[in-house]
């Protein structure tokens, strides 16, 4: 028996798998509520968790991570993110039909980058009830409205059944990169990793010639970095001195050795980061 | 193609869900091997993880949480719970059957809710070795005794092979809150939620028409609080001051905005709650 | 219905069941990569996670919970371990086909103890690159080599098709414990669980005799322990006092009722536990 090449097309299980990002913890009935709802609703559905350990009520980190992990999944998925602190608000709750998978959950730019990355993508606002659980209390959205939502685009249900298209979804506005007529580059810092890898919002695809090619001096805060490596294990410095690297979501990052850089250096999220050629 | 009316009812996925709520963490080789016993009786059955982070040895949020989560959950489910500080010890392993389910695990209390909430529970003394492990510990009963036997029920064997019935399962005593004469109510801090919110044992339903119509003044600690929000994100106060709210479990909260009322009021579970109406 | 006796052999799922061993936490995109990577190559596989809370680059705990967890799973499994500090350096991608199922991941000694415990393992240096994703990052083979080779072993993909086999796969190289002619016996802690308890590399087996039927003092830093009980809850000391006990992975462990033994004890990984008969 042989693989196939890796394609998305060509990978087929339609609606069977549903995602969950959220910012719900494991320690609490939170997500065990909205599994039973999904598979009461969708017997069968299979249920992956991508992560429940969102910092509470931040959005950007959840975003981020959809938009990193939608493309290796098949058609049909849907992704189910609930990241709400706005839950009984005036915010709509919201589906998006993109990259031919489904996206559930509030309208607060959880899908901004998902949306950005795909031409013609259609919204929906949630307001057809005959979808949602028939008590639906004002503070977890995730199990009364968005859990049985996603089980039912999961059974095969038309976005359109859900409610009226909508055109104007939340957008994050992040900080672009900027690119200097002298040549520096300034960008931030976006993420801290689980091994404290610093990922910027420099495409890599972006700078790959520039700080390859040539000379190049990265400053972030007081730190001066003069080395691009093309692997973790490859430093050999003593003690570790941090390095850039092309990370494996297609941004430039800043590491150290077999510890975490942001601890290390003392750089986190929103830190500038400015590269001169 | 249309969802029905959520109905536990019409959900029918006999005996293929088998939910685990443990105290075992996720770092170790506990939850690991108990997934494996449970797949190797029992093919194909849907484990879902409902958490793995109960507190060491802390039997009352898990039993909490199963109370919270059974009833989204399709018939037939078995619901398997391992916090067993007794293990090993005269303390017996039952299973319980009980509003269309089963509930497996150490006789300490962790079924109280739900079968206080339940009419017609039968409840057997697993005492019939051979729907466990060929060989037992006397340290982890959650792989030899309960895996097997939560699979086995997933299978359909009846309840009343595995052991006789016994009629006296452990019930945890909480306090139940006071309505006093003078109008005031007292009830108690029993959870602190994911986000900081504090769950007392003041069911809502109780509370709602008292709190709504008229002014009331609770007080916790050397807190007052004297506003009932209907969303997390209505609070407008600068800067943030606590609200009452009704959660999503059905019992009246404490709670700050985008904030962790536990940390920040310093109050916890246990602490006394005290309302004038 | 009846089960039969639990027997590895006639559980029968052939192929279904992946499982997980990372240190990639659950707080970021890369499990969430990996399952999807998974899911696509392996449409309908049931992805188990065994943890993802292995510490940063820590080799021998993940090579513990492997040994521990393996023989719970059904013939065919396929365990899939990423803790690779190495990754996108020399290092060599493998697979293997021992005791029945199959292990991939990094050759950095992941897999010493499943090796260990069986005859016959067969690796393969992964080479072959048709069934990697088209490109391979330097960074994350997790998703890039690692989840497709998994995918296509599940899928029946023999393992000679991946690369060609080797006959050295790195091993670690952990300390044995040392029978002394005085009787004196000498280990050492090689794990801290959950709850903190102990965990040496002292196999119940080769001691039972020599606890159980006579007097044994044990040391380890400056506490000395005594006493051998034989479950958790059997200790009545008032404060409790440390004691050894048969754990449930089959290794002589110290500790203490219902609270940390390592922290209490202020002993740790790598201490030496030294017994005197």
């Amino acid at each position: 028996m042989r693989l196939h090449a890796y394609s998305l097309e060509t990978a087929n299980t339609p609606g069977r798998i549903i995602t969950l990002t959220t910012d719900s913890g494991e320690s609490d009935y939170f997500v065990g509520a909205m599994k039973g709802v999904i598979l009461s609703f969708r017997p069968g559905a299979q249920i992956i968790d991508i992560t429940h350990e969102i910092p509470p009520h931040q959005i950007l980190p959840a975003a981020l991570i959809l938009a990193a992990i939608y493309r290796y999944y098949s058609p049909q998925t849907v992704h189910l993110a609930v990241v709400d602190p706005g839950v009984g608000s005036e915010r709509r709750p919201i589906a998006i039909q993109v990259a031919n998978q489904f996206f559930v959950g509030p309208d607060n730019g959880l899908f901004s980058f998902v949306i950005d990355q795909n031409q013609g993508a259609r919204t929906v606002h949630l307001v057809n009830r005959e979808y949602w659980l028939p008590e639906t209390s004002a503070t977890f959205h995730g199990r009364d409205i968005f859990a049985p939502v996603a089980a039912a685009l999961s059974n095969g249900t038309e976005i359109d059944h859900l409610g009226p298209a909508i055109t104007d979804p939340i957008r994050l506005q992040i900080n672009r990169p900027q690119f200097h007529q002298n040549g520096t580059i300034s960008g931030r810092i976006i993420h801290v990793d689980h091994f404290g890898n610093c990922v910027t919002n420099l495409e890599w695809n972006h700078l790959k010639s520039r700080l390859t090619e040539q000379r190049f001096r990265c400053q972030v805060r007081s730190h001066l970095i003069t080395r691009l490596l093309s692997y973790y294990g490859e430093d050999a410095t003593q003690p570790p001195e941090p390095f850039l690297i092309a990370g494996s979501a297609g941004f430039l990052e800043i590491s150290l050795r077999c510890a975490s850089a942001s601890l290390i250096l003392g750089v986190t999220v929103g830190d500038e980061v400015a590269i001169a050629t």
